[in-house]
């Protein structure tokens, strides 16, 4: 009955380097190539690496991780210390705090369980001890985050074992009392199929520079178009280019703003699996309604996903670039091999981007073990030599190159969406989402992505009554992407939530009145763009992830430990939405001081607030010292009337607030705009580094909201 | 970037065997030891199986299936036919047609999404073709039930490919069309972590003979004592032993029947993890309270998991022989281990069986992915050489071969409860059960459990209302083992079905009315104890599941393939349950004609029936021909009472049925008891095959049912 061991005799001794500043790589016996670095298409961003505080040892000394080979796998076990708590793996609807759990990182749509299946599971974790760890893998691995109980240490001496004491037990709530917080313990992480890994050390010392430096060893943070940071909004899928280009043009009548008009499944002459060739009976000339669509300021995004059915132009090309197994009849392009790549991009290029498309919808490209079995099978083999297990952990990302290729080619931005997303994906200007639609998750979701170098977008689609409607419009508008997806009803939400009564044209007595608490919601979304630009370039230069979790920022509060729906954006604001389930809510204000943005009231920090939340409003708070610049409301990004800055000035103002501006081409030099506050003389000023074509920001008005003696 | 092949390069030849009439063994390189077969405890009912009706060739020539070592594991390919179904893979709950599906069979406690995770997942499938097929592997394998699509069969010429066409479309709701039935396509299962493995293929040549021979290789079925038959009662876990025998006292002057009393975990000094010690403070003399119990006629089962507390007096003995991991401070006994084993067994011998308990229920022996990762991980080590995952395959039929070794050294039956199974369970007097609670999953899984050898408990716990007690009443009632578990209220739920009055003592108004409902549906189950022992005995002799799918029956009629909300109890009863939401439902009658068991009335089969029904019924149908035998409603199974038979005369009463008779010891003799009836002269006999001593039946009363010209 006895089999061989399970375990190699010894631990092997790891290989260490370190190729970045503040970057380590332990090399355990021989990983496999095809690896998220193995296969990465973005090189790291070593100039803003060096750029940043500089770190010291390795916070992860080589002797306090272990890796062995097991049957048929490698684990690898690094240090957990007593209080210590782990974030990340990637996007994580169910929870958030991810030591006490074991998370198997497969990808997968529609997780409704807290298991690591993910839309887009990303093996990196950051921990409050200020590192992160990047277990550099494609394959499904089991994180066990200080959730087991190595036998070593029970014995007799264990009797009558009470609940760990622990310093910060006291803070978090009773359910957290399980992760035994006050015992040191280990993370295990098991990766099957491989006979060796390498594990990445990210130094701090903060939390927050530990992320920054997994994100610019990425290769940076995404940098979107301004446009797509205005409203998004995905018509009807049954609509034809007329009654698109009429619904663009109630768009802007209504002076709704808008930026992005998408198109879902209807647009092509076969969708599952896909075409790529316009319908002619819906687009006839989609040339012309591009074209129209841009003249009025819109850009046009396409939904699709890779799977290439048979009538498809490229189907015959891409037969040897392909995987062995068919999804809805459709062959899986291997994204992996140049030439699947360069087939790809080329008929798209050709096809859509030339003729205006200013982006995709990249749906369908994570994996079906919850939603139908549809996708194809781990034991898949592709031509690069990826298996399936492989490839949809990279099919998202290497789909996403793809695509990139085509913009990157004509030096011009994208920005997307892809319902997948792995290690490594700080670069790519792609934002999440999912079919899944739980309110509360879609915020901690948010809350999540910024760990792992992921964007999310809390998308409104059904809901429920107005007030659900307007409670996710708040949340989306604080988001990477704001984006209204209607895709099953003809005309706006506001008209009439009831899909068939939408669809059929009846809309809801005293519409108008929704209309305008949306209208002025989006309006807030646009004063706001500056602000969130300024995040993604920061994003990009320094890896700061413009939306992230209130413990990346305040890991010494153990009362921001647990708080999973609350977050940051940007610099100075803290955002609490309320779902409509909700009236009042539980705000928790870290250190330092903060302003209610609907009332000016000033709260003190380190304490948690119980709000009642009128209906037009989602909880926002500005850290005092900030200046807030806000645009004004324009009805898309190239309003130039949305450079004219109103500079809200909140307590003594005594932070600089800095904007940027370029031309708007992928990789641009930048103008810092520096505004800076006088509390003495009551007064400001805009200093700028240079003088750059585009976009140029101006103050029209300074206004004061807090005593600035304060 | 390209690595090493995936597949090995050529398929390896397999090796063929035929252990057993109608059962081959293809073996596919090299097999790892610890497999369900490998670690087997009950050996395959070889007499049993020479008994069966003969099998020809192999349903599945050798040549139709295909094995690789692929990176990592081993994969299998078998061939599925158009219009081939296929059922089982253990404990599913969301799911019935296997066909179309993706399964990864975990181990794990409640899993909430249909991927394959059960509490008892088995690598077990039969076919509509009529045969089944089992891979030997105690790994996570991966069934890919014809879900996916390889390549090969797709170029140009699919293109505008149609959805299938098949002959059975029509008859299957739209929802089936994806399952494209109407092509072949191909079962593939990998297994990780192995370099070859054992296939057994068992013949029909129907589906329920595929079954039958599955069963009896495993040991043939479970045979209950009666008193298992009877109704469980699991108490409230405050109680303490006077607590228990006042509600003992209740049940017999309320005249409702029980036969088996259940303590929960208050009865341990600790129960998480356990010490297996009784809690002087609640349990001052358990054995003098047994005894009272026992002389009452109750049994007395015990709940407890293997976890072993340090405080317990076997902990220091299972060191050696125990995994190198924890959960909740207690140890893992290593039950593949004989010394594990034997000392685990010695102790609850003299502890509790010794003192007259009669069973136990055994919990939180599967696996923790989705319920708060308290288990062991699969990376555990155990001395016998298992790692973790083998273990949680293993761990349940392993603890019940350690508790089973009590009882047959003492050469008694038992019959409990389980709450993790897997592959070769048929032999296990154990039943599972589920912290999960939807009624609909509960019937499913009733329904699913028939095709693996498995039994189900739809226990009745929470009720929403009276409604649902009852209708969930009528549905244990009509299943292995008809328990009541109000762990959580000290009063039976008839009296107040909300936890907190129920335990206060507010009694619902007009609670007599609904204990006299409960009350009347307990009986019925009582009634029924001959024809449910009877089908038990088939199980044992001939494998055949006492409650069963349609479709195992009648795979000919393509509308029994979806109905996963009805079923066959024994050789005569279709069951077909109602939940609290419904008052009617849709009936499928299989060919022949059925009775309505309340009313008589007669609806002839191959035909849907849409019923109202009343709160007082469940429907169930009786097929024309039965002679259903009914006893007289004892207050328990050893009531004498009990063996005094109505024998219900259904249609012409043409089908003998058959009773048995037995001393109750664990491998009895069996005297057959023939009913018979005679159409002409309106008369009914009992012929008895031999003498033996214990239950006698008689019968008191022959009743035409249905016109015996019909």
């Amino acid at each position: 009955m006895l089999e061989g061991p399970l375990f190699s005799a010894a631990p092997s001794t790891p290989q260490i380097q370190q190729p970045y500043p503040g970057v380590w790589r332990i090399t355990f016996d021989s990983p496999e190539g095809l690896t998220p670095v193995g296969t990465r298409h973005y090189p790291p961003a070593a100039a803003s690496l060096d750029a940043l505080p500089k770190a010291g040892p390795c916070p992860l000394p080589q002797d306090a991780i272990d890796g062995q080979a097991t049957r048929g796998g490698y684990i690898v076990s690094l240090p957990l210390e007593a209080n210590e708590l782990v974030y990340g793996l990637g996007l994580q609807f169910q929870s958030f705090i991810q030591r006490g759990g074991k998370k198997m990182l497969r990808v997968n749509a529609d997780p409704k369980m807290d298991s690591g299946d993910s839309h887009a599971p990303a093996p990196f974790y950051v921990s409050t001890r200020g590192y992160g760890v990047l277990i550099d893998t494609a394959r499904y691995a089991t994180f066990y985050c200080g959730s087991t109980d190595r036998r070593a240490r029970h014995t007799r001496t264990t009797e009558n074992r009470e609940p760990a004491q622990d310093p910060i037990a006291g803070v978090l709530p009773a359910a957290y009392r399980r992760l035994r917080l006050g015992e040191r313990n280990e993370v295990l992480v098991e990766v099957p199929r491989v006979a060796g890994v390498d594990v990445y050390v990210f130094a701090g010392p903060t939390m927050r520079l530990a992320v920054q430096r997994y994100n610019l060893f990425a290769g940076g943070g995404a940098l979107p178009p301004r446009w797509g940071l205005g409203l998004w909004y995905r018509c009807g899928s049954t609509l034809n280019q007329d009654e698109v280009l009429a619904l663009a043009r109630e768009f802007r009548e209504r002076k709704i703003p808008c930026d992005v008009i998408g198109l879902e499944p209807g647009w092509q002459t076969h969708a599952y699996s896909c075409s790529f060739l316009w319908d002619k009976k819906r687009f006839a000339d989609p040339a012309t309604t591009i074209d129209r669509l841009n003249k009025d300021h819109f850009r046009l995004n396409l939904w699709e996903h890779a799977y290439t059915h048979p009538s498809s132009p490229i189907h015959e090309d891409l037969l040897p670039f392909a995987g062995d197994y068919a999804v809805w009849g459709g062959l899986v392009p291997d994204f992996l091999h140049p030439e699947a790549r360069r087939i790809f991009a080329d008929f798209h290029g050709r096809e859509h981007v030339a003729l205006g498309v200013s982006g995709y919808k990249l749906d369908e490209c994570d994996n079906s073990d919850f939603t139908g079995n549809w996708s194809f099978p781990e034991i898949s083999r592709f031509p690069s030599g990826a298996d399936g297990e492989q490839m949809h952990s990279f099919f998202a990302l290497r789909y996403q190159d793809t695509i990139q290729s085509i913009f990157d080619r004509r030096k011009t931005r994208s920005y997307g969406l892809v319902r997948s997303s792995h290690a490594l994906a700080a670069p790519y200007p792609y934002v999440l989402y999912s079919d899944l639609y739980d309110h509360k998750e879609y915020i901690r979701a948010l809350v999540n992505s910024g760990f792992s170098g992921l964007l999310w977008a809390p998308e409104v689609r059904d809901a429920r009554s107005t007030d659900d409607l307007i409670r996710r419009l708040q949340t989306a508008i604080f988001s990477p992407l704001a984006q209204l997806d209607t895709w099953y009803m003809k005309n706006p939400p506001w008209k009439q939530v009831e899909r068939r009564a939408n669809s059929a044209g009846r809309f809801a007595s005293g519409w108008e009145e929704i209309e305008a608490q949306c209208r002025k919601l989006i309006e807030l979304r646009m004063r706001l763009l500056p602000y969130l630009y300024a995040a993604f370039v920061r994003y990009r230069k320094q890896g700061v992830p413009p939306f992230r979790a209130l413990v990346l920022e305040y890991p010494d509060e153990p009362e921001t430990w647990t708080v999973d729906n609350q977050f940051l954006v940007g610099e100075s604001l803290l955002i609490a939405p309320v779902t409509a389930e909700e009236s009042k809510r539980s705000v928790y204000l870290p250190a330092g001081s903060w302003y209610d943005f609907w009332t000016g009231e000033r709260h003190p920090g380190k304490r948690r607030l119980d709000v009642t939340v009128p209906l037009d409003r989602i909880p926002v708070y500005v850290k005092s010292g900030t200046l807030l610049p806000l645009a004004e409301p324009a009805l898309h990004a190239e309003d130039e009337t949305g450079w004219q800055l109103t500079v809200q000035v909140y307590g003594a103002g005594e932070t600089p607030a800095v904007l940027y501006e370029d031309d708007g081409s992928p990789d641009p030099q930048f103008a810092e705009v520096k505004l800076s506050w006088d509390p003495e003389r009551k007064s400001g000023s805009l200093e700028r580094t240079a003088s750059i074509s585009g976009y140029r920001y101006t103050v029209n008005q300074w206004q004061v909201i807090g005593d600035s003696r304060e």
